[in-house]
């Protein structure tokens, strides 16, 4: 069977990118290099802006208004690439025409009308997804691939910390500018994903900047697992760590140290399991204190680029039509967290519990 | 004049070492090499404990309970590094009897007793100390001399994580257990000590060990600052970093890197701060947010050890009549944030308020 | 005085890049980005992969050889990014054709045919120079400032480390490979150039390559600082860095922390300057040893693109008849110093004589 | 059987150590806490010293001369610590009185005088031991059972890297002072220990102290592996790092990371061997060259004090009759290696032949 052949069952999709300005340079690039897709236009409302992007992807189409986008030729997908308060709008107006949508991070600026985009493509029967670009890294694929294989066992805690000397945004808060990576990410690895019971913030704005600058978010699991993620927008040094502690084992994740990304650490304190015991024992009220101090692990990643990957995920739900792993509703329950998480800021950060719209198992079946 | 007739002005203060398990041993050391001290006796419960101490440290008497202690020989003061929930009755008897005493820390075993301590020692006129051993230590003096000094400008926040694979204790949690570090530090490093409006603490027992093994403080300041404390008994990593962000430059102190140990970063940003615009500016809202990305500066640190000095300044204290650095007053701040943590936990997580019963600038202007 | 008069007095000058391949790409990209020039013409003798190249830096000419390049339209200079063996027939050939010459690295594949250019070039009165890409980095040219200001003192030594797991290259070893950059940065940045006494260099070839995998050279300079080089291409871990041991202060450069790529240390040892005794002292045949342990410095750093910093002194040089930074008689050196390390490789080790063909004084005035 | 019975098949030998200055009273402490070990002797010149000594190591004899020591009480054997160039006349001493003898590093200040001891051991049927503590430390044993497993597969090349702030030394140069730790280390940890064809040293004096401070060892071995060692006095940072690059796989052990001292790296590069070809491959003259990206691996270390362990071996090497790991002909090929650099220094660099006086094959049998 020839490669022609193959392109009839798999005809190349085609796609337009909305928004040429900071990231839809970045997903047109990832459209223009894929043989899932065809890239047949950018639409921006700004013409030589499209038309710079369109001169350096193949030149697609030029556009300047959704409408027209829409009205001119076929495309079987767009990519919303513009301010987060306009993701709504858009998407809602490309899903009532029957388009599958792939929307930049955060899905929605409420997660009210997070939940009008799902209910919608789910009514029209169109993919929605997530841009949650780090859920395509090498890094963050070992992980969910290294949970899912028991390696950490059950999990216990998990710690993120995303601090560095950030633009301080003038639409949103620490909060909402870089915990939705955390969340979405977690929302990947863990075996349920993210269940969160309730969510405790603390923020701090000290240069009276009218929001958050550094913030604390608690979230404790449905399984027991305590998350706790700090994000902040005035640290002098950058750290991107996230360690997830396990029963068996514990992963740190350190994104800046890229010799040695992954650690996995044979490491750790057993209760009353007798039968780990290694190094060291201990009793305590009859019950058996362990320490094991085992090896370190650092595994071997693949080298590719995540929007790559994406964007043909992306293909795989369209004509699959099953969800993709960043699907409307992993970015839902992201929403969910973030709306919770102002909720409690407002309310001297109390525990505000966080009623799941979105059953976890019903979701994961269908991943 | 000479030497001799020096030591008649200052003729060494006789101390005793009560306590030769994990601590006593290296106190009964530092006092044995002070000029300042004269090492006369070790008191200890178990007679062979304290013979073997006593043979390393240039055979002071040897006694066996605090009653023989204080009704044998002169001594002007004692140590003390008992369990925890004796240093109460311990301190009390001795300030009962005239004399000096400093206390392995905690101070008490709970914020009541510590008062009451703190009371009788000014009733009776007797120098109390808790050995906060951290805040002898050269990175730790260096820390409070930039902050004195204004190096760092005000204080915006505080982060401090320490966290390391460590002991699950059996009578305490981890808040109890590692956080007093933390706190007594700050205490000694922020200008007005540690004010602290409320405390919010979110814990975890993932192991089911009947305490809490990873711990956050949320610590909001008086100052406006947000203190901020990780502490976790269950980390395949050690980390003991404290991050001091100020208007100015921002320290970070990384106490497990002997080559820059502390670091201090002329980065950060300035709202509506004209004069000082550096590198890049935007505006907002009219205000103008500018960033600042100058150089790094580690200083250099002296070289001594810490228990040296603290017992240096126990025998000043006392010859002088002024609190030590790490007086009583202070080691009660510490103590009534702990408790309030313990409340915070056992009510989800909400701020506990903490009054301050210990007006900071009275306290301070005695320092 | 309007912009389009002062283009008038600084006409952009015209500029073709000869070779699309790895290098190319990256000196079309900053050409056309440049106010300085006009890029008019991309030379390969793949036509579509230049016509390739053509299309993503704004559609310059397409040619496939060199006669026809010069034959064709006017250019005022061309860049040379084609193998090493060709530098020579196409450099020679555009300066004949009194052209402005920018050359990969390195300038030719021997010292001598180096030697014809660089002599070409001087009769021709046109500007040679080769692109020493790392001269024009922030870290570099922050290096050679401290250095030129006396911030290190006199140099006592150079330490620099240059080892990963590379490609073992078809035609080079992995002296010729690599470490024509070290070469390139410390002729750059010591205030005499590279002036080397001699060059003993020790290689090995465990994997039966064929050729030298990795490799040591020891340059004594004339000023009695020892310079000493590894390059290694069988690496697992991958190092890049440069101490310069200064009388004064010793910098290290680690060309892969991004956070802290430049640090000065305020430590070292001195003999007989008892004005400088700081923290210690010993006496030795009756000179005194002291030593100094300062503060460290971590200057920050300006950010640019280099390329985009060296076509820009390309053109400079042209337009004022001045030498630039990394001219023809720099690349000669460092051409020099490789078939010194080439003898010494095949003479077991011994020392090789570098004759200076190129005064250094000489040279350094034009600078 | 009893443990008393086991005492009187195994009575503790007894010994004295000679020299109480800076290292005396390591050898001391640790003779006294081992159970092999009656510790029944101090003996310096300066008695106070001495007596200081003993009193702190549970009051053994103080003796002032070696012939006191060897006139008075039956001791089995001698411990070293005395200055470099009286190693040889104590240790004759000792040896003539039929006692084992340990000896600090290095086992006596020249070559000559190193095979006289070793002569004179054999001669006797005495053990004779360098104290070359960092072969008894849980990384180089480690570092030795990984090699001897085969896990590096065929060792390809050794760098070495040893410098700090150090103190310039009043009798010794800086090969002397450092390097005897990296050579003593290959000879224990290399499968066949240090069989050096030829050495060739580089040295600089920058400060004008009469001596190299700052030096680079290139030893190329029979095996064809290229070993190199840099030392340096003069260093602003310390390092403390040997990478072991072998066939199969890399070891790299970094001395000052606690956390992780031994990385064993599964990368690297493989020529003709298509049968492990894993990532990427290239051919090249009809040879394939494939690259290794695999994991890296951590082992976990035990946890013990190294001079513990050596005073235990020098007890089993005397029970036993067999030579210890660090014997005297393992001393002598580190001075042996030692005399070669300074004659290789004297002569610019040559590589100075290594006629081994040692059989490798038979030294190795008898360990």
């Amino acid at each position: 069977m020839s490669i022609a052949a193959d392109s009839t069952v798999n005809p190349a999709l085609r796609v337009a990118v909305i928004g040429a300005g900071y990231w839809g340079p970045n997903l047109a690039r990832n459209f223009a290099m894929s043989t899932d897709w065809e890239l047949v236009a950018i639409c921006d409302t700004d013409a030589e802006r499209a038309q710079g992007l369109a001169r350096r992807t193949g030149n697609p189409d030029v556009v300047t208004s959704v409408d027209d986008l829409l009205a001119g030729q076929h495309v079987d997908a767009v990519a919303i690439a513009t301010p987060a308060r306009t993701h709504h709008p858009i998407a809602m107006q490309a899903i009532g025409a029957g388009k599958h949508v792939v929307v930049e991070k955060p899905l929605a600026d409420t997660a009210a009308r997070g939940r009008e985009l799902v209910a919608a493509a789910q009514e029209a029967g169109t993919i929605l997804m997530a841009d949650h670009t780090y859920c395509y890294t090498p890094a963050v694929i070992k992980i969910r691939d290294l949970i899912g294989a028991g390696e950490l066992g059950e999990i216990l805690y998990v710690d993120s910390v995303r601090i560095n000397l950030g633009l301080v945004q003038p639409d949103v808060d620490v909060f909402w500018d870089l915990a939705p990576h955390d969340l979405a990410i977690l929302d990947f690895v863990l075996p349920d994903g993210l269940q969160s019971v309730s969510v405790a913030a603390e923020g701090a704005d000290p240069l009276d900047a009218g929001k958050a600058c550094i913030g604390y978010l608690s979230l404790p699991q449905r399984s027991g697992a305590l998350v706790h993620v700090n994000v902040n927008w005035l640290s002098p040094t950058k750290i991107r760590q996230m360690v997830i502690c396990g029963s068996r084992r514990t992963l740190v994740w350190d994104d800046l140290n890229p010799q040695q990304r992954i650690s996995v650490f044979d490491r750790g304190v057993d209760l009353g399991r007798q039968e780990r015991v290694l190094d060291d024992v201990a009793t305590r009220k009859g019950v058996t204190i362990s320490y094991r101090l085992g090896d370190t692990w650092s595994p071997a990643l693949s080298e590719f680029e995540p929007l790559g990957l994406m964007v043909s995920q992306f293909a795989s739900a369209i004509r699959s039509g099953t969800p993709a792993p960043t699907d409307g509703h992993s970015a839902l329950r992201v929403l969910n967290v973030l709306e919770a998480t102002s909720r409690s800021l407002a309310d001297h950060g109390r525990h505000v519990s966080l009623e799941d719209p979105v059953p976890a198992g019903a979701v994961r079946e269908e991943r």
